[in-house]
């Protein structure tokens, strides 16, 4: 028997959403953080490994949810629906839920929550303007605006109990940029998990949102008002740039995938007119 | 029979809340707007007047709001929960209910909105503190946390829609200030339905935030992002002053009730520790 | 003989454009701050009036320009075309015209110009957004940018020279509104004197830009970067807002006569698509 | 006897200063607001008069100032020197003196300070700049330098120890303007008492800085930063203007005292090179 | 035959002012991006080479530049005076040759116009001011006011028709720094053209004004708002340093070559008095 | 003979404060820059080396400041006490001592002072605050409100009599981070040399306050607003991270070591209630 184990930052962490794309990602690097880490999603995530609880939860069940939160030091909520979908299902996913991870939290005494925010709370301004944190959310569907509601309800949770937050607009945080738009957005995952590093581990976070992006040339967000964290991305969208070539084929004046920064996502809730 | 009734600007407004404080009020003086003002409450209305259609309705009801809103040009949004209550009860009345607003306003074709918001989405600035509309918010309570709901959303549906909403903090609309903080606070009968004019009447209004306070002579309000509007407040809370007089009786360092905008409203809710 | 004369503040103003619309009105009240008023115009001006000079003078003449300015004190140059025209006959008045204003006060030692400039110089902007002089220009039309061109070549005289410089963005200086915009933008004869007064007699101006609208209820315009001129406008669109009467008639989505600050004045140029 | 005394708003308030221009005038008015008044100043201050007590005091003498503050619930400090003078003299009464003040204040319990500042801490900003209480300072002598030390030291006994202050930059007090410069400036008594009292009556002032101007039409300073203080000045340089006629004699281009906010007063100290 | 050259960004590029001192550097460099490089210029540029079409071309000439803009994508508007001049000379060849250019990429569907305007927009900003793009401009000379007619002018067009502009602040693009201040403003030759590609590739650029530097270690202007471009120099003066050593020499206080940004620039103009 | 000795960029070069912890490691460095270097401190500085001077000075004795400075070219201040102390100590050593050097400055023709201030000047911020230069100062002891002393100072002198002054709010300057704070604030000698350097030798500063920290990861300063120097820290503490791991041991929130950027060091003055 070593001491290993005692030199591990946490001895116990929550990661909600466990089961979703970032989820899975997350579930094997935030071990060596941890003693215990208590995975969670409404789907199924399999045995539990070593270090590992599972809890099958629906978020919107709050006294699972305060069950589940017991003992913990910090949650990781990932949980949640992450694309556009039905009101009544973002409502019960999304609001309820993370209501009751926050109330749960508060309850136990749990001292930082990093919510997984979304670039979609932003995604209604244009793509020529420049962003810092503390300007006017603009969402761009009803997922966006169920992470608008997470970052003030997290804000008075800070300010009502002390329980801390880093929301982190997660910008696309995939293998590599899917289409000329990512390559303003990417976020590596190495970058995002550096990113919940600074948020977890900083002595002092208060009330903070950052946007989750890679070093990437092209840049909509300024993070000068999160510069505490730390977080300094080490990737780039660079190495992508060739699959999408310099080209003079320029976007409609009216083609709004290209105007606004939430892209072709604010394209595929309900179907408004324009 | 006179072309009088061919004047009013609008011939269909529906009022949301209007069993509650400020609805009563507000439910005398729109007629004059109006051929047909829609009343709505989750609570007994009595009969209809002149003038007037009474519909019984829950917010959180889709389909009962999607009929009661068909024809109307105008919704003046102030039903719901007006002071701090539990979570569940705010989500149903304050966000599903706001939600289906929107929505039945978008699906058939509304213009405009407005909507009764609160001081309570920015009652965690301190009372030293000068804000303006775009400053983010610091919600005081689970009520103040669904008005910034209210917010992002009315803010996506102009966005996305077109949709117009003016989103009016409301100070305190009451007869008269009930202690020292409302002196600040205040906001008359009369400026209310001054500044609900200037909501409805002013050609374009985008997206706006306005707080709703009387001319006070103390302010944490400025309401120069919204001086397209035009709104003059006319009263003001000095005739009151009288009741509160000067005193060298400091509160105490520690007082929430003093130190932030929201004043005691902070402490109605669930009792977390401070 | 009275001393009478000897208390007017200035002995040689030169106003141009004094045929124009504003330029008539101004002919007469200008007389009461100097010994001589020069008064020019590409338009016959008519015969003199006592304590006049009259000079009838291309602006775009450089050497007429030249003569015509020696011995000034002051200038209101409101002379040059002041509506959309041809690009060609806007640069001819508008921009060597100008000019040659600046130049020839620099060469006389003028001390200080009053230049007309114009609401269009910012006519893009939304009339939702709230404007102060310093936020960067977004004209309207051709007429605009020539505004923007004086606005920057005073700059440029005021920084290099001392001639100091106010620039008054003009909004709609009639004897009433003429339709609803109007409301916002009216200027009274008496308030633009006003203006001219501060602008005139203020000891240090440096270059400033100030608004010119009279004290309307709606505004666009924040004059806090010219508060040291002291313009306090007496007059309001008020009594005229029965002329336009509060309507629920919203205009539609599309239509720039609403959504742009310069109104209907951005259609007036040329045609192009929109 | 009548309840009458014990209805003022405090039993003991210290004014230093009471022998000088102002504190003269605010001895007579302060009576007003409290059972004891005492009053300080290192000149003769006559015999007390009722409701008075009288310290003749070096407010360089740390055990006086000690001993002085008893008891004191609030403090009106406008000791020490206010024209400009040698350093070691300002050294001595206004950063020595300033100094004992707070530290008495403190240890005594004292809940706030009126600090009597000027707006020679600000004096080398242009008259044309409009400033804000947020602004750096830019003092145009030592005894401004000092009213900035004194803002600076206050400003840290708050966040210390949560003794409050109100800093009133204080214009031109005096019963007329005396010169073009103070129709800026000039601060009525009236208005100086009425800031006063809003600065010793408002329940949470924290550090405010505030600007001491009557309502005039010439404005440099901008008390947007103090508006919960609800300082509203009644009077006017207006009266007065006549006395210094409209003149198109411009200032010099290198005349100091027109082109900055401090006037004829940055000339006053030591004769620098300029 | 290969389909390498359909792989160009584009089919048809216009450059004026090819044959001066940019415009040489860049004809070479622009063949790369597409098929026909149109180059332009009122003096002599030699023989067509491959992929170029020749036109001289007075850019006063409003027929001959329509003809010459017919077909083209996009156009890198270099002609004109690049020195201070005449007005007249500079009226003529870029206030009207600028309106020319752009009227002509209207009439003819051009999508984007790359605007070389220049530091000298700005140059009366002293040399401790840090600028955004946003700012008042404040330029040295007549150049200088005739490139803030540009920005304007090009403002308005996109705002008006949707013609895209990125105008390049271009600094000091020579070979080398020739002077002191040029360690400031220095622009490679390859970020020049890095940043013209950014311009030119970029999806959407809206209006957007841009500083054009090389990573030098002193800066005065900050391109924060033009971060969606992309532009990131490669290049710096460091390896120029060494001929300007360190040296305690300081500036006389008077001397406005190293006063203000635009340097020795404002005084290459006429004669004023200073 | 060689010419090496002409090719240092000064002749004459004041240290103060070479006895203390920075004084000594820049009494070395500070040889290449001048012929002279005059070393002063109350403390014995042991026998002049070569290139050097040794005066053995009390700063707050003006008559040996004066004759200290005598054709001094450039002077950095680094005199006086550096930890909290006794406000009389401070003044004495602090605030007389620094007035002292100006005002021989100033008679001695000296054309800059590099001012030794502290990141004490704004240490009662938050560790999740950013600040820039020209925030408002929020000192954190009385070493701090001495310093803000000497900021305002020298913008006064440099306003009054152009002597200019770079005033560097040093960070930690140690050879090591002590603690986990100091991650963020640490300043290694090289940085430090370095900025001295840019604040010497970059031709014109005026009046600029920069903060002086290496690159670390996390920070709280932002020194856009000093860009003009040029400053480029080398070093970072990231070798040192691994002395304080990542721990979620997260301070009490009512910790004001973590709360305040100031750290430790507000406690270490007079005791306080807190």
């Amino acid at each position: 028997m070593t001491t290993q184990t005692a030199a591990k930052p946490f001895r116990r962490i929550l990661l909600t959403g466990a089961a979703g794309g970032l989820g899975k990602i997350l579930r094997e690097r935030l071990k060596a953080w941890t003693d215990t880490l208590v995975v969670s999603d409404l789907s199924d995530l399999g045995p539990a490994q070593a270090g590992e609880e599972v809890v099958q939860c629906d978020l919107a069940d709050k006294a699972a949810v305060l069950a589940m939160v017991k003992d913990v030091e910090l949650i990781l909520h990932f949980g949640g629906i992450s694309v556009e979908a039905s009101f009544e299902d973002i409502l019960r996913a999304n609001i309820q839920g993370t209501y009751n991870i926050y109330e749960a939290a508060h309850k136990h005494g749990v001292k930082r929550v990093i919510f997984a925010s979304s670039n979609h709370t932003i995604g209604y301004y244009k793509t020529t303007d420049q962003l810092t944190a503390s300007m006017p959310p603009r969402p761009d569907g009803m997922y966006g605006v169920s992470k608008c509601f997470g970052e003030s309800l997290s804000r008075y949770y800070y300010d009502r109990t002390g329980l801390e937050t880093v929301c982190v607009r997660i910008g696309s945080a995939f293998p590599a940029p899917a289409n000329r738009r990512m390559l303003t957005t990417y976020l590596s995952y190495d970058d995002l998990f550096e990113l919940l590093r600074c948020a977890a581990m900083t002595p002092r976070v208060g009330h903070t949102i950052v946007f989750g992006a890679s070093d990437n040339r092209e840049k909509w967000w300024d993070n000068r008002e999160a510069a505490h964290l730390g977080f300094r991305p080490k990737d780039s969208s660079e190495p992508f740039v060739h699959l999408f070539p310099d080209s003079g084929n320029y976007p409609a004046a009216d083609d709004v995938t290209t105007m606004y920064q939430g892209g072709g996502f604010i394209l595929t809730g309900p179907q408004y007119k324009d």
